[in-house]
This record gives C-alpha cells, sequence and structure tokens, in this order.
C-alpha cells in the first residue's frame, strides 16, 4: 500500500487526504496528526503499517500518526511544524525503502515555510533523492493520460538552460527515463521523443545550433545503446494527437516545453513522478493551495491520479524485479 | 471576395484550391494558372476580378490567371516558376489594396526555391509589408477555435530571444494586436495576455529577471494606454482552458511558447493572420508539403478556416471603417 505524506498541514494537504479516502478509488496509509481530520471521516491510528489492509481501509483511514508542535489554520502555515512535515516524508520513504509501504506519495509542501524550519535542501524531489541514497539521480516527469514529458533542465532560467544544457545531462536523463519506463511502466521497448530546442528544431543551424551540438550527440549515446530515442524534433508539432502516438515519452529540453502542452492538454489530473530513485514516488502536480486551503474546494483529481500511478508503477516495479531475479 | 494565391504549384496549394472550391464553404477567386486545375473541377477564366460572384463561384472556380513558365510536377519544385508565384501574391496584394478584393489568403510558398529564383525578401509577410508599404509593422497571429496566440519574436534561435527581447518591441506587438482585435474581430476592449519568458514566470526573480526588467513594464506600458494587458503570467498554465476564458489573445515571448499550446489544441485548423497591415492577410498554418504533394491526401481543413476567417475580419474591418468614418 502505499504512503501518503501529510505535506504542509496548512495547505490543501488534509483536505485532499479526507476526499482521497472518501472517493476509496485507492487504499492508502496516511502519514500524518490525526488531529487534522477532526471528526470528518473515520480513521485508525496503527502501531505499524503492515496492520493497514483494504477491509481496513475500506471503513476507516488507516494513519501513522506525527504529531504536530501546534494547532493548524488553514491558509496559515507555521515554520514551527516544519518537523513533523519533514518526518512524514522521512518515515515514508524509510518504510518504502524497507519494503513496508509500496510507494511514497507526497502532499504538497512549502520550501519557503521549510526553509524558515532549517530546511537546507532545495527541493522535495533532492529530499528523497537524498535519504535514498541516491543524490542527482532523481528525474522528474510529468504524466497525464494522453502525455509523459521528462524536463532535462527544470526550475531555471531560459539563459540558464542555455547555459547547462549539455549531451551528458541529455544522456543520463534518457537513460533513467527509458529504465523507468520498462520497469515501472511495463513497457518492452519504450519510445522516445528528442525535443529540439529551438523554432522548427533550428531549421539546420539557421535559428540555433544546441540541436547540432547537443541534442543529436545525445540521441545518437542513446541509439547506441539500444535506446528507442528519435529527434530532434520540432517542438511545436511534436504533441499533437497524432505526433504523441508515436512515442512513450517525450524528453523536453527545459520546463515550459514540457509543461506547457502537459497543462494545457489536462490541467486537472497531471501527475509528477520521480525516476531514478530506488523507490517509486509521486505527487500531485499543484502546490500548497494557501489561498483555497480549509474552504473545501480543492480538486483531488491530480492526487486521485498520483495515488493510481504510484499503485501501477509499484505493481509493475515488483513485477520487472521479480522477473530480474528469476 | 478574398483573393487566393497559387503557393508553390508543386506544393500542396493546387490540390488544396480544388478542395476549397469543392467544399464550396466560402466563396473566393484564385490566382494562378489554370493547367494546375486540369479538368478536376469547373473553372471560369476572368479579365477582371470584379466579374467574380457567388452565382459564378457556385458553377465553377473563379481565376486571374498567372501563367506558370514550365510545367509542374508534384513534389518538384522549380525555381523558375518562382516568378509566377510571386506575381501571384503581388497581383493579390494590389487587388485588395485597391479594394476590388476584400482580402489576401496565401497558398504555401518555399522561401529556400523562391531565394533561389531571386527572392530577396525573409519570407511570405515581409513581402507583403513591403507590397503595402508597411514594412517592420507586420505581426503574426495564430488563431485557431480555442486560441488566438501572438509571438513578440518569431523565426530566431531561443539565444536570439534572450537578446533582442525588448519593452518597445512588446509595447508595439500588444498595441497592434489589441487595434487589430478591435478592427478585424469586433471586440471592443480586447484582453491581452501576456506570458512571462521564463517557468514560474521568473517567480520573483528566482528563475530569471526578464519578467520584471522588459516585460512587467511593456505590460504597464499597454495599461497606461488604455489598453487591458494582464501579466507576466506563468506560461505553463495560461493556456489552460479555464485560463483560455480570461483573455482574447495570449501575447507570447516566443515562438515555441505560442506555437505548442495552439498546435496542441488544435493542429488541423489553425490559421496564420498577419495583423498591422492595410489589407487582411491569412494563410494555413502548414507549409507547401512537398513530400505529399499530388497524392490527393491534404488536409484542407486550414485553408478553408483560413478563407473564413479572411471573410470575418475583413468583414468586421469594413464595418469598423465605416463607423470610424461616421
Amino acid at each position: 500500500m502505499p504512503a501518503l505524506t501529510m505535506g504542509d498541514p496548512a495547505g490543501i494537504g488534509p483536505e485532499l487526504t479526507i476526499k482521497a479516502w472518501e472517493t476509496h478509488a485507492i487504499p492508502f496509509v496516511w502519514i500524518g496528526d490525526p488531529v487534522l481530520l477532526g471528526d470528518q471521516i473515520p480513521y485508525e491510528v496503527l502501531a505499524d503499517i503492515r496492520e493497514a489492509d483494504q477491509p481496513l481501509f475500506a471503513r476507516a483511514l488507516p494513519v501513522l500518526p506525527v504529531p504536530l508542535a501546534e494547532a493548524v489554520t488553514p491558509g496559515k502555515p507555521d515554520p514551527v511544524n516544519g518537523a513533523a512535515v519533514v518526518a512524514s516524508i522521512t518515515l515514508a520513504t524509510e518504510l518504502t525503502l524497507a519494503g513496508a509501504a509500496s510507494a511514497v506519495v507526497t502532499n504538497p509542501i512549502s520550501k519557503h515555510v521549510l526553509r524558515q524550519a532549517g530546511f537546507r535542501h532545495p527541493g522535495h524531489t533532492e529530499f528523497l533523492a537524498e535519504l535514498c541514497g541516491t543524490p542527482g539521480e532523481e528525474v522528474m516527469m510529468l504524466a497525464s493520460p494522453r502525455l509523459k514529458v521528462v524536463p532535462v533542465t527544470v526550475h531555471v532560467s531560459l539563459r540558464r538552460v542555455l547555459e547547462t544544457l549539455t549531451t551528458e545531462r541529455i544522456v543520463r536523463v534518457g537513460q533513467i527515463t527509458a529504465a523507468s519506463l520498462r520497469q515501472d511502466f511495463g513497457l518492452e521497448a519504450p519510445r522516445l521523443a528528442v525535443a529540439g530546442l529551438n523554432p522548427h528544431a533550428g531549421e539546420n543551424g539557421l535559428m540555433g545550433d544546441e540541436e547540432r551540438d547537443i541534442i543529436a550527440p545525445a540521441i545518437a549515446a542513446l541509439q547506441a545503446q539500444g535506446i528507442d530515442a528519435f529527434g530532434p524534433l520540432p517542438p511545436d508539432t511534436m504533441f499533437t494527437e497524432a505526433a504523441r502516438e508515436r512515442y512513450d515519452a517525450a524528453l523536453c529540453m527545459y520546463h515550459d516545453q514540457a509543461l506547457i502542452p502537459l497543462k494545457t492538454l489536462d490541467m486537472a489530473s497531471g501527475v509528477n513522478a520521480t525516476l531514478g530513485l530506488p523507490i517509486v514516488r509521486t505527487s500531485p502536480d499543484h502546490g500548497t493551495a494557501f489561498d483555497i486551503a480549509g474552504r473545501n474546494i480543492a480538486d483531488v483529481s491530480s492526487l486521485i491520479a498520483a495515488l493510481r500511478m504510484a499503485r501501477k508503477m509499484s505493481a509493475h516495479r515488483r513485477a520487472y524485479q521479480k522477473e530480474a531475479k528469476a
């Protein structure tokens, strides 16, 4: 069963957790302070995550308790509760590394708030990679029912993209993506569409040379390793319905090249999956939404999609590892 | 009635012209060599474009003849026919400037082929602006039923975008776009959504400073002129269905920021409209497609949409100019 973290208790995480249990779409264990649930849904505090099973989940939300330091006002994050937020993530990760939970699904946190509480990691994902002992191996995939995108560079300015994009990085991200599509998504021969950086993929150097100098060599290197990568493709036409049929994931050169098509096609049910870790980790594709917390209007679709994808990925990974051993 | 140019005779232009007449969706006059029509549809060669009317169009395609120099093999462009391609564009533009045609709709040309024939303009659009006596005023809009986008920079590398993006250019494009939405689309108070350049629109300078230094001042200048411009918006969430309801056109900072969402939402029926000219000009949002020319598989949707938009825009512009005079 996947372990769902608490996230920032003043954000929409508690509300989404309650709504996710109410749908009964996917069983999960929640790691947080039951005080946040109030009397809105039945819950059962567990001493051991192994007590959680389908029948229990059907009648109550299974909770591994992580106590908050102070009472919470929705929409008013308090750094004093930062330690509990971090403890929830740490416990979920440890339980998953130990095989007691099938995956980590994370509710949104606020980097800004956690930083005030002394959190020294660039973000959620980097922290998870640290806990897993694989720092720097994390790769972000955004997935929706119609498209999977993997940005090679993420939260950096466009100027910084031009300064830091390298063949090595594209190859590494391509390898991790192909490996994940095999083990986590059950694809035997995953197809990677690799985007160009410039309009028309540079049009033979007329509008930029990164395609020739950086991206094409990366595609050649991936192909040499037996990975079905192709491109560089003109970015504007590679996300049409017909084009999407020709690949399993799109390797994108920068954040918005990946996220514009994903969110334009499917805003509500995008899932963020972290590839390259020894565990499966997914999260909803939105933030803490402090502005609407406590008003019971948050959309649970993305969290449900994240739980569903975590279940699917961990089942595939178990089968893949079993086969590898056999 | 709009004048449709020949485009490259070895591309899909002739086939699309025939298909467009066959649908009878929108009356138009074609400026080209009737030899390209063979005996596929009835046509009538006119001495004067004013002879063309609805009843004539209903029974035959009205043609203003522009003779080709050499016979055409579909898929094999020949620079020797370049002069006729250019003559068709020139005549269509002159007739529209003179008020004899309502708009110019252009079939696709190949810059590469025309360049071999001595054509010295950067592209179709710049050539039209020259013919109209308004060089440098042309602004490209891509429009589909669900989205209108206007890229502030167009066919340049991402590196060049960073070097050349200025407040002045954004303001100028914003003014031309707002004016066109009023006169050509009948919107009294057009709303312009202005995109950021960087992920999350820079997130307060964390990921780039162009939003603060270049884009926000342009928005302020547009607002000071009474134009309803707002932003800079995070590029990844501004093209969702809910977000699109809040604006009439999106001002985008670079080619793919505009064209990825447009083509992802609506590949087949996108129209390219040139704003800022004294005439209405539209074109289908695709190229000559030499690879499929002569196989009768080209999709006429975008040309039909271009003809339809030309009719709508020229009707609005006539009404607007009449009102301005009254």
